[in-house]
């Protein structure tokens, strides 16, 4: 029996070799239709933090409707509402795009694949060297932004199940796609929308696949773990209305004085997190970690060059990566209501916002840093003895999401990592917040892998945004190598 | 003698009460016109920091000069060459507007009044409850951006000298207008262009005559003195570019944590300056200078009401008033740099510089306190060991004026405050900075009186600034009869 088995196990993986070779080369002889649907993505702002820009983002959902369309997928754009704005206007969603990839009949394993379209802000002037929405290739790097968070990808997907209808193979798994357009200003409407679709959309689905992150090196990689996000507004409010520095400075105590003092409370210049309660919350760090962290390939030096700082906040490579992955920190990101445009101006700003994140790891929870962070600042506040008025407010709480790296479907990860690529795959965690993967954890109660292809210097979110060829094509090979590893897996 | 000579006095006295009478029904019954004017000037959007309407900016100078023309006076538009704005441009420095209305062969006193015309931003959205630039009447307050600071000063002046030219009046003194564009931003080019006049336009001029401030209270007020402004731009550079803070944070030392360090150093919740060596700088609080504040009327509570706060930094209207114009104090402006707009962003910014001021009072030096400012938060930031890269550049180092009110120039106020409100004139010092008065007095080595008919709720640079007809129809009236005081005043 075992050797009858074995010898079918070994016959599927001699075909699906010979099968592996055809797509692969049907990908390289594409390479340049790849990148021109990446230019034509890119070309689309679809910014969706910026209110005048919403006709290109509903544009963005109808091309990638239209391109599963004609693949021959089942597409649905799902309206899910409007969002108001803060002065008030309400303005209409982008449409999620599903579409099923689905063999009726068939006992097959079904994937469904999240992604997103919308994109950061950007512009020229903000420090780009080239047109942020004109890809541009320099050295193998495709600049635009988008293109790594999260476009590339996307196609990247779309290209790897055309792939195998172009060579009439069939597909390995079924594929379905679930495809947003407000991820980057926190997936608006997104939750209930998976919700309603519990019953149907997501009720024959057995795996969920995350490609918005990126390699930690040159090394591909699989990510079983994001912090969390718990992002705080802490606003001083003074007098009436802006004042003239000259004629009332001196009389009045400042908001932007106290805002500044209690903002210099939360961390130390080491980076010692200063609320109590927030390091003791953390799950400990356990020898079998520390020993996957010291056998990760990572080198801090090239990490620090490439940031460009003559020193980083730990140089021991553990320590490193264990405060970017499962540690918490305090960024202070701006303050809104004061004086921020170049050159002078002698305001006494009346109301002031400090707006600062605590990335969120286990085992705290979002509630209990709430409650932390304001007892806190507020008692920081009151010793301070100022007539004006502190509110902490909480504004994002973001769980953090962690996954097993022995099931089987990280093992299959392995397996396609391992064919493309020919070496192992680093298992590593991610330092940003990616919500939607605990909402579709909690909500469909499916197994999720973060699959990415993004390189570890794409610059997210970042001037100058890049996705490389290289990680673009090769990154399509593993995406259409992991379905057929994932069809290997016994269901349950 | 003497009694002859009392004789003529009380004379001359009597001939100009019943001048003035006449003055000021003609000023009372052109109320009209003169509201009209200054709708027509605030309609004129000259805001001098902003590069895109240097255009209206130009058409201010150009009506200002119209204007003067018609009224028969010598008029010049003085080309004072051009700026460089920080992107590299070079725009055209408004032309500054002189004016002479001079008698040639006569051995009358000449004054010289400078204003400007130029304004601080405004938008309706800054929570302004009309049009800024729509000149609004409610309740007899005139609303719209420039009103008090400084058009309508402005146009008194100008509307005082009509008067005596309307009803064929000589002039008691020749009158000369220095009005520039560019007071806002710090009076660019109008140096040089003071120095290079030094000799002709000026050679001729006895007194100068500033209105560009207000009173403290409903009392009418003689300012004898400004503070200066040293204004810091404390420069922390780290990464080479922002960074997402959920990939990055907790790797790096982040500007932004530095930076709120450094400025949460300057000054203590209670107000004290923690720079070393700048309070102990201060001229010495003398008992002259105690009973002139105490006998001042001044009300702290209706100020406190008025700025709309719980508390004052001090009760004590004497300890009040010296910390608003006699001692230094510490403003923090923003932050330029890192994230400022409404909303959540999740950015570690790798430039970040901290704007604030320090007022300048006798007997501190701006290079001492360039110094001292310098030196200390280098010292305090060396402290965090942080690798990031911190510059302090004092960017305006604008002296403090001060005046003696024991001069004739002052005793003429007090006479003309006397015939229009038959009231005594507070004596009182000017918060802000009015950098003019030391250029003005340092290059022609003339007497200076700032004579204000602004009120002391105008909110100057914020919104809603306004100028009430009450303090625009009468301090036409003070412009007027302080002419004729001027005129009294024995030559040297």
């Amino acid at each position: 029996m075992i050797h009858r088995c074995a010898a079918v196990v070994l016959l599927f993986a001699a075909v699906y070799s010979f099968e592996y070779e055809e797509l692969k080369q049907y990908v390289d002889s594409h390479e340049g239709d790849y990148i021109k649907a990446l230019r034509e993505w890119v070309a689309i702002e679809s910014d969706s933090s910026d209110a005048t820009k919403r006709g290109e983002l509903h544009q963005m959902m109808e091309v990638v409707g239209e391109k599963l369309r004609k693949l021959g997928g089942k597409v649905e754009l799902v309206d899910i509402g409007t969002q108001q704005l803060p002065d008030g206007e309400t303005l209409p969603l982008p449409k999620v795009v599903t579409a099923e990839f689905v063999d009726d009949g068939g006992n097959k394993s079904t994937v469904c694949v999240y992604g997103h379209v919308d994109v950061q802000p950007a512009k020229k002037e903000d420090g780009w060297s080239t047109d942020p929405y004109n890809l541009t290739d320099i050295n193998g790097n495709l600049y635009g932004r988008g293109a790594s968070d999260n476009k590339a990808p996307v196609l990247a997907w779309i290209h790897a199940v055309e792939a195998y209808k172009a060579l009439n193979m069939e597909l390995p798994v079924n594929v379905k796609f679930l495809i947003e357009g407000m991820e980057e200003t926190g997936s608006n409407g997104l939750d209930a929308m998976v919700e309603s679709k519990k019953d149907s959309f997501f009720s024959d689905v057995d795996y969920i696949i995350i490609s918005d992150c990126g390699w930690l090196s040159r090394r591909p990689a699989l990510t079983y773990g994001t912090r969390g996000n718990c992002y705080f507004f802490a606003e001083v409010e003074g007098p009436k209305q802006d004042l003239h520095s000259g004629v009332y400075g001196g009389t009045v105590i400042e908001p932007m004085t106290d805002l500044i003092g209690i903002l210099d409370s939360l961390i130390s210049p080491s980076g010692k997190i200063l609320v109590p309660g927030i390091r003791e919350a953390v799950a400990h760090f356990s020898d079998e970690e520390w020993r996957m962290y010291h056998d990760i390939q990572f080198d801090v030096d090239s990490y620090r060059a490439k940031i460009g700082v003559d020193r980083l906040m730990y140089n021991n490579k553990v320590e490193l990566l264990a405060h970017r992955w499962r540690h918490p920190t305090v960024s202070i990101h701006g303050i809104e209501g004061a004086f921020s445009a170049p050159g002078t101006k002698t305001v006494i700003p009346a109301k002031v916002i400090g707006k600062f994140s605590i990335r969120q790891v286990p085992d705290m929870e979002p509630a209990t840093v709430e409650k932390q962070v304001t007892e806190y600042l507020q008692s920081v506040f009151a010793k301070r003895k100022s007539p004006n008025k502190l509110k902490v407010k909480m504004v994002i709480g973001a769980k953090p999401w962690l996954a097993d790296t022995k099931r089987a479907l990280y093992e299959a990860g392995k397996a396609a990592v391992k064919r493309v690529f020919n070496v192992d795959p680093d298992l590593i965690r991610e330092g940003g917040t990616i919500p939607v993967a605990r909402t579709l954890e909690d909500v469909t109660h499916k197994e999720i892998i973060m699959l990415p292809i993004g390189g570890f210097d794409d610059g997210l979110h970042s001037q100058n945004e890049k996705m490389s060829r290289f990680n673009y094509i090769e990154g399509t090979k593993l995406f259409i190598s992991y379905l057929h590893e994932v069809s290997q897996i016994k269901k349950n």
